[in-house]
């Protein structure tokens, strides 16, 4: 199966078990739940919880026992979505080509629904073990590594430096640490979640938490190049916010020629991560790196 | 010892335990670790900690095991509070006596703040197990109804309903759903973590249940009179907003007479449900019970 082909096939998964369990919330205010399913069920591209899925495979580990962390995982990505576009953030009107979250329900209830898909993201991964036979110290061990990438040390952090960096020329060293908090953290867990799920042992883990932050990186280099030479139509928000948000970028910092030469270094480094290591069937890890630098949106 | 002794010394320890998570929080923006530990240390009475703690005292328990609950619960109800001030919410000013979190630090970092608060707690009960021995089996139901109260069909559930109230009259049965999930639901998890941790069995946990919804309802009543008749500098805030801003109360749907004798009947109902049980010691939470009836703030 083609890698596209594949990426779809499990997104697609992941949407109807998203779909599914928003759905089956009963006893919630019907604003609260349609907030809720509007933004994770916008579609997307389902990276995260693809990652968690490729990997558990990767390694054979058994799908159905990760899917409910790709599930959480991704409900924590939506939630910082919501967040961060509210007009005391990043102030966004569009994401994924419809309006933000507020920009539907008001500010109050994107606020909440924000709260509500985080903290239910902490009850699916708490269940996953009753439910599908995860040990019960690997769940808790995850749920503590999700905590530290989504909390204070992690994408929260990452976010809070973000718009302190707003309106000033940051070094590439701080960009890459805000990245590396704001987006690398929550990558890194997905990997490690499939990995961990899998039963990895330290060094394969190891291995894979280095391609995952590589990985990452080579991710938001690509998205900051998008917003430079992407197609708005496809990406499904304006181009050139970062410029108009005197946002730092990889393109504003390098110019757009190094950023290419330096996303196709850190693939690279991603890929080698994880090849010729006992027990990791890379194949699709591998293809995943390469999906993403070719993307266009 | 008297009760209030008892409680300002449980209060207290709670205070240090959380002083010391947050200041040992390393490798995260200043500010945001400011913001966290404003509204975290900022005092209030820590009425859901000291109930765990007494809760598990009451059944013979481990207190040393049952305090990272403590602290997690405070951190989700702090969070909370940040969050519902907002300007976007119930936009106050003043908490506790001081200017609330927004006002501080802006928008941005308290909606952040409230973020890194929330994913902070389910850390915290998700170490516990490792940290003070409690059966992971434990620590993973506790975490996933931490996450049911909190969540869209508890606390940020209720708050979504409280605020489609305002601005009319909602009926007795409303009111009591919303405090039900805006407050009880968090109260009875603090009551249920402290009872769980100490081991109870299905018998005295639904005694005890039953207790903290009665008391978190009471709770809540008194909270309605005392912004009628209270006293502005006790209770921290301004009183007579809940009538500014349209909220519907117990004071303005029954009267000030009967919303106190409905204070007394919900009491003696509360204390009524863990009187009698064999393996609770119920001297204290009867105690907490009488204190939070006559308490003036």
């Amino acid at each position: 199966m083609q890698i596209q082909s594949y990426m779809r096939e499990k997104a697609k998964l992941v949407h109807q078990a998203l779909d599914d369990y928003t759905a089956g919330l009963e006893g919630i205010p019907s604003v609260l739940k349609d907030a809720m399913r509007y933004s994770l069920l916008a579609g997307g591209k389902r990276f995260r919880p693809v990652l968690v899925l490729a990997t558990v495979e990767a390694l054979g580990g058994n799908t159905q026992q990760a899917l409910p962390f790709a599930c959480a995982i991704e409900m924590i990505h939506t939630y910082s979505l919501i967040h961060d576009d509210l007009p005391a953030m990043d102030d966004d009107d569009v994401r994924r080509g419809m309006p933000t979250n507020h920009k539907v329900y008001g500010e109050a209830h994107a606020i909440l629904a924000g709260d509500a898909l985080l903290t239910e993201a902490f009850g699916i991964m708490a269940r996953a073990a009753g439910e599908t036979g995860v040990a019960p110290e690997v769940a808790l061990a995850l749920i503590n590594e999700a905590s530290v990438a989504a909390g204070a040390k992690g994408m929260v952090g990452g976010q809070v430096d973000d718009l302190l960096g707003e309106g000033r020329t940051v070094t590439l060293a701080e960009l890459e640490s805000i990245h590396h908090r704001k987006t690398g953290d929550l990558i890194a867990f997905s990997v490690r979640a499939g990995a961990m799920v899998a039963g990895a042992d330290e060094v394969a883990l190891a291995a894979l938490t280095r391609y995952a932050y590589r990985l990452g990186l080579a991710f938001q280099i690509q998205d900051d190049i998008l917003d430079v030479i992407g197609d708005a139509v496809l990406i499904g928000k304006p181009v050139g916010s970062d410029e108009a948000n005197q946002k730092s970028t990889y393109p504003a910092l390098l110019g757009l020629e190094e950023s290419k030469k330096r996303l196709n270094e850190i693939t690279e480094q991603a890929k080698n991560a994880i090849i010729g290591h006992d027990g990791i069937n890379p194949e699709r890890l591998l293809q995943i790196a390469d999906y993403l630098l070719a993307r266009d949106r």
